[in-house]
């Protein structure tokens, strides 16, 4: 026995599709006579005691959600105690009692799976019949478990196409130069590895993509765009925020001198500190491009069958808590057969938060020349379909709690 | 008497919408039946031999360049000596006269407008029939003589667009942060005003705008960041790469004593100053996100009414060429009523070359908190419509040269 209504929350980074999901499951639960709460700023706000009426979002509402960036209900970064005796436990299921709570949805990562997961665990020894049902999000795409994650095919497909477009930009002078290009991603290279999508034609830039699996030589990148400008101008580097030297030292991490025009500790990324080593050691034209947050945000070129299957995640995690299937993330499973098809599962949250799934290493040719053709075939069908917001007078227009950020 | 053939050159930073300008040119030449040819790499290029045919484009060619970011015939920033004795000066009239050119087509901002506006003088103190026409170009908006300029649109929709996303994604954190946002345009603040569009509601994010025409004053802004704080979470403020103090010092210019994790001289950007700044002297959470070259070559969600424009400013250039009309650019007149058209006319390169727009200071409200509202019955129009460009695989088709960065 448990109560009867949905508690849904979004964790972790915002995506472009993570709102997708959150439309996905409040459609498909209302349509089924459920009622939606959402939790504001996820298990924590929720403990909080802030929260929200989903249900009564309307038709307009719903579709805007579909298309909108961040995290509508808001997001934590909310570690739940190891020990399922300590008290925060009690007062989550006090809460969820009260509110009479039966299922229990959260979309996130890694993080968020293990959140969900103590709270199934705690349920189970308890002998509460709450459900809980995780969906899968992350830019990222290190979550095991499933194919790969909502969240990913947009991020990757901002990537290869704001890359491709940077090259369009480089390329108009005829003087040596190295634009750097940083992504995201600090310890899987899955967005990074998406900017060999943006090469035009075989042996196109970028010439070389850093990975974080692979240890970072610095000698070897001089050498080799030394070798490279003896052929052309205009060269374009991709790399990963998270790449390492061979002691597993970040090559973003500031040295403790580095100061800067205030006589201010120097924070920079990999980016800068590539160009920066390049302009003292060859003396040529370079700049860095840090992609930042745009690759979570931009929903003016999110992929369609990303966004679609976000939304239909959401709408199979409700199909699965009313069927009383707990402690389990819905999960993409792809069809062996072309053309590209997924069938929704569900995978152990047990399994998720305790994985992260890494590039496959096999994939990674010579170390940063690119990539094995099964990567492609792998990444292009996530990336497919365009998927626009309306616009209004010429911008995105996006649903948003006016008062998220109030105090 | 002159040539018969026109030469058309690009030169400057590239824009999303240069090569609309192209296309309309060649388009409304090949028509009417001149043949035209490209300088590769600008003046420059063309001085060295490089030159190529664009009459033999494809109609689907032509169509891909009206959508495609970057310079297709690539750039250079090249300067004339201000002595027309000059040996180059011979040189370039007797390139133009070998190749049969009585028309020069040159698509840039001001210094390009000042090199078309001495060629033209040369001509017309030596008694030489070659027209000059020029077809103006800036992201900057910087360009009198003209209400704005092809290039400006569509990089105010991505900028307004951009940050509106990112605020977005940082709203959904109920933790004190401040994110910059740091836009280009170095003397002239018409780009980084345009991110005021982003603002969903009075009072909304961006909730500061530092213009490179005020004097920017650090102690304020810390001040204000600490005022905002008791009332908002997640601040969100947009900056111009060419903020100074009241000394005129750049915010941007590295102190000498700063070096990065390599031991090497660090450069970095006016949003990454003022983020060590805030983060030494609040300790609270703050990114810096520099929207860096997307917001010149991003083509994706580019301004139709500046597609649309400057491509009309192409066929114009060609009509008034070939009326003999010279020593000229193609300029935008606003009509009075609405809704908002303009018409085309041309003003002198003379006045063009020697002058520079900066954004009207009365315009500016209280310094930094946001324009009047004369700045948006500006701006609005230029921002309108949705140009795409054609997709292919789940990614932007464009039009390059692949050559163009060879050796």
């Amino acid at each position: 026995m448990h109560g009867t209504k949905l508690l849904v929350g979004q964790s972790g980074g915002p995506t472009a599709v993570i709102n997708s999901s959150l439309a996905g499951v409040i459609k498909s639960a209302t349509d089924q006579g459920i009622q939606v709460l959402g939790m504001i700023n996820g298990l924590q706000g929720y403990l909080e005691g802030r929260k929200m009426d989903l249900s009564s979002l309307s038709k307009e509402e719903l579709s805007l959600l579909k298309t909108t960036p961040g995290a509508y209900l808001g997001s934590c970064r909310f570690k739940l105690p190891e020990d399922l005796d300590d008290y925060l436990y009690q007062e989550v299921f006090n809460a969820l009692e009260r509110d009479d709570i039966g299922y229990v949805l959260y979309i996130g990562g890694n993080d968020s799976m293990d959140t969900l997961d103590k709270l199934s665990r705690y349920a189970k020894a308890h002998h509460i019949g709450t459900v809980f049902v995780g969906i899968p999000k992350t830019i990222d795409n290190d979550l095991v478990g499933t194919d790969h994650a909502p969240g990913y095919g947009s991020a990757a497909k901002f990537v290869a196409s704001t890359v491709r477009q940077i090259v369009q930009d480089i390329e108009v002078y005829r003087v040596d130069a190295v634009t750097i290009v940083e992504i995201m991603g600090r310890e899987a290279g899955w967005l990074t590895a998406a900017s060999a999508l943006a090469r035009r034609f075989e042996g196109d830039n970028p010439v070389r993509i850093y990975m974080p699996e692979v240890d970072f030589d610095p000698e070897r990148m001089l050498s080799d765009i030394q070798m490279l400008l003896k052929e052309e101008h205009g060269i374009v580097i991709c790399v990963s925020e998270g790449i390492h030297d061979s002691h597993g030292r970040l090559i973003c991490e500031a040295d403790d001198t580095a100061v800067d025009v205030f006589g201010h500790k120097q924070l920079s990324g990999c980016g800068k500190a590539l160009e920066n080593l390049i302009r003292a050691r060859l003396g040529i034209k370079v700049r860095s491009v840090e992609l930042n947050i745009p690759q979570r945000s931009n929903a003016i070129e999110a992929s369609l069958v990303d966004v679609e299957e976000a939304y239909a995640c959401g709408a199979e995690a409700v199909k699965r808590a009313l069927s009383e299937e707990s402690g389990v993330m819905v999960s993409l499973a792809r069809k062996e057969e072309e053309p590209y098809a997924c069938t929704l599962e569900t995978v152990p949250l047990s399994k998720v938060s305790n994985g992260e799934r890494l590039f496959p290493e096999e994939w990674i040719l010579k170390g940063d020349i690119g990539f094995d053709p099964a990567f492609e075939a792998y990444v292009k069908p996530l990336i497919q379909g365009e998927s626009r917001p309306p616009m209004e007078e010429g911008l995105p227009k996006f649903i948003y709690r006016k008062a998220s950020t109030h105090k």
